[in-house]
């Protein structure tokens, strides 16, 4: 949005891909914290990265793939932020 | 070192593990690169996340376990960030 693209011109980026997993004690505390930022996963677009957002069983998993190095920091900073305010909102 | 643990007590955190895999086009770019995050890698300890750092052909592959979900997110970006810097130097 308020992006600047300006400045660094062509920069060379190459693809990035991985996946976070979080594993949580039981499925249902999974299920909780998923679903909370299974909302923000689905209310907010990111263009310059995919993401695969999922829950397994116990475990949260993240999967991407970027092309753009500082994109991915800043999504995956999202989903992490986002997994740790629902967790912290466990324990009130 | 200079982190305030106090205020937020006992934190639930659960295990978080991953791989995060920077494709090049070619093994030289990859070795470059590598050899040049392999510094700022061996040079940080980082007690509250395990972090593995390889090259794999024209990948750089980074696996990590950690407990702590604000710890992870310090650094995978410390590790985007040098990734970057040293793809940047490439261009000069």
């Amino acid at each position: 949005m308020g992006l600047q693209r300006g400045g660094v011109a062509e920069e060379k980026t190459w693809p990035i891909e991985g996946v976070i997993e979080v594993s949580f004690p039981d499925e249902e505390t999974a299920r909780i914290v998923y679903e909370s930022v299974l909302y923000e996963h689905e209310s907010v677009p990111y263009r310059r990265s995919r993401i695969e957002f999922l829950r397994d069983g116990k475990k949260i998993v993240i999967r991407f793939l970027a092309k753009d190095n500082s994109a991915l920091r800043g999504t995956l900073n999202s989903y992490l932020r986002w997994i740790k305010v629902a967790i912290d909102s466990l324990e009130v």
